[in-house]
């Protein structure tokens, strides 16, 4: 990407502090500081701290020794590195503040990224300040996508689902999940995959499928098996989820039912979406076809959740939010069955919202495939 | 590994705790938790809260989602699954803490990985808890490893090493420093690596080898060029950790005599490890020879850093750090000399305290290894 975006980011981020009782917003090394700056940095015992007041300069408090990726950075921030010891990190982070001018002011975090690290020494540095959460207005920065973003999730797309083709022909009799996953990981980076992957794969044979966040493990395949895949790819930083189903052998009947009620579900919730439309809708419409069936107490969680830099975050696709959908905004619709000691079912999509309704981006067959 | 670890650790922390002013230890989603209860969670939107009082059974909150994993799990601990509603997490640790008896304690969290998220339930859950930091004490109970984490380790730097000797051939003028970290990290995963790995490959071509946390791009290599590479690998969860230097073509003497100068720190660091060494010596030794030799100005980084479950943890081995050494203690020695816009050299290994000195885990080749 080039520099116009961050641009156009840094000043919408301004307008929203200026609408806002937060004088500034204060990140640490978390994916809205990469999509302000086009800084790449984890989260580590050597924090960074981003410092976004509502005009003026961002200040970045950071190691010395990260400060040699400032030079080619599409954010001109004022730097503040510092050195190895601790003690004297608050000093850098008060000189940031003050070069802000925001010693006295009310700053938004990010509850979900901000650690108690990065905490004390706000506090440390500036004890007068006041902490709040810009949660919301982050929300609001980075849930409607640009052409970039959405350009991205693309080809991520694309990349997971190729590297899928490549694996499933690994799959037979005896293979262990955990082979498939590793083999499915070797086949995302090949196709392309950033290589930090958006998740370690799920590869789920028979009764583990019924355990929705599964951990691929040493189990071989014995036919006949319900298999489940939930993967990701990650490309130019934006992430994409599927899942689909699959079988090896004949199922019993009940799993074939659920699989085809968690299709049901999953095209009655894309049906759904749409700009103006409550995000709890579209959870409300994929519940209603899982509850008439009497699986209501099988599906275990929300129907879905906004994917982007992150592979969870807003808008979560929860029963209870009324927060209405918006072009541009772009998530997953992903309902699930599971059955505790016999299977389950999820499938997976990524659906972005358009001016007059949606489009899914993962327009890949999600029917139960017939594997060996 | 079987459960006799486990309740091992769990003791351990409680005598710790007993020892302390702490009444618990309260953690996020972090590796000390998986340290405890062989838990594997990733940090997300949905917090997961362990709960480990001075004595009595551990309670974990966690999502519903999630309980899957308890019935496997080595450590019993009283399960307290919440539902999608954020609303509703607070009454779940609410009870947890009830169950710990430690509505009105002081607990201890990782500063380091404990969010603002967490820290905000803590506060709604139980107003009167008093928090403050753990930092020093889960340091006591993780930094010396057991027989099982040692091997895991040995385990890791094969995989590591194996996974460099298949990817040194792809290296030829023209490629990409993407493009080899690409074929690094398939290799690892080949050579069986856990699928996340400690971190993505550093390949550094040329003067970008200045930059001691350089993110590899799309520039081709033009000898002559130094090469500095910096990986690791996971197995069972543990970290290894190595950096090696290459030379394609002809270098300048200064590079050459920069790589000669951190071969030397490094194993002038080595030399200086055992039990009751104050870590901060250690990285004296290093800094030592390169300073001596005038270049301590780009030595812009502590000399190590603990490895373990996390691929940076306690202890540091930095210049201000009193605290002695004690066997079983595992860390990396990697002085480093950068020069901007010319070129970066580090060497890094992996060394055990023992009862008696010392053992380099990774005894590599670590001379300039020329390629071509």
């Amino acid at each position: 990407m080039s520099h116009p975006p961050y641009t156009k980011r840094l000043h919408r981020l301004q307008h929203l502090l200026q609408d806002s009782s937060l004088d500034a917003v204060v990140l640490n090394a978390s994916p809205t500081l990469t999509y302000l700056t086009g800084l790449a940095v984890h989260l580590s015992e050597r924090p960074v701290i981003g410092i976004f007041p509502a005009s003026g300069k961002p200040a970045l408090v950071l190691p010395e020794l990260e400060a040699g990726k400032l030079a080619t950075l599409p954010t001109v921030c004022e730097a503040f590195p510092y050195r190895e010891h601790p003690d004297t990190w608050p000093r850098a982070v008060a000189q940031a503040l003050r070069c802000c001018g925001l010693t006295q002011a009310q700053v938004g975090i990010e509850p979900q990224w901000f650690r108690v690290l990065e905490l004390q020494l706000l506090e440390t540095a500036a004890p007068e300040l006041r902490v709040a959460s810009a949660e919301t207005l982050v929300m609001r920065l980075r849930s409607q996508k640009d052409d970039a973003e959405i350009a991205a999730t693309r080809n991520a797309l694309e990349v997971a689902w190729q590297a899928l083709e490549a694996t499933l022909p690994a799959i037979r009799p005896g293979v262990t999940e955990r082979e498939i996953a590793s083999e499915l990981t070797l086949q995302l980076l090949r196709a392309g995959s950033d290589p930090d992957l958006p998740f370690a794969p799920i590869v789920a044979f028979g009764p583990e499928s019924a355990n929705p966040h599964a951990i691929p493990g040493n189990r071989p395949l014995t036919p006949p098996a319900l298999i489940l895949i939930d993967w990701g790819a990650r490309v130019e930083g934006y992430c994409a989820d599927l899942t689909r189903m699959f079988a090896y052998g004949t199922l019993d009947d009940e799993l074939l039912r659920i699989v085809q009620l968690v299709l049901e579900a999953n095209e009655a919730a894309r049906a759904r979406v749409g700009p103006g439309v409550p995000a709890g809708e579209v959870d409300q419409a994929a519940r209603q076809v899982i509850e008439q069936a009497g699986y209501g107490a099988y599906f275990i969680h929300r129907t879905g959740h906004g994917l982007g830099l992150e592979i969870h975050e807003p808008p979560y696709i929860r029963n209870d939010n009324r927060e209405p959908l918006a072009p541009g905004m772009l998530f997953t619709i992903e309902p699930g069955i599971y059955l505790p000691g016999r299977g389950g079912a999820r499938i997976e999509d990524n659906v972005l919202v358009t001016p007059t309704g949606a489009e899914t981006l993962s327009n890949y067959p999600r029917t139960l495939r017939q594997l060996g």
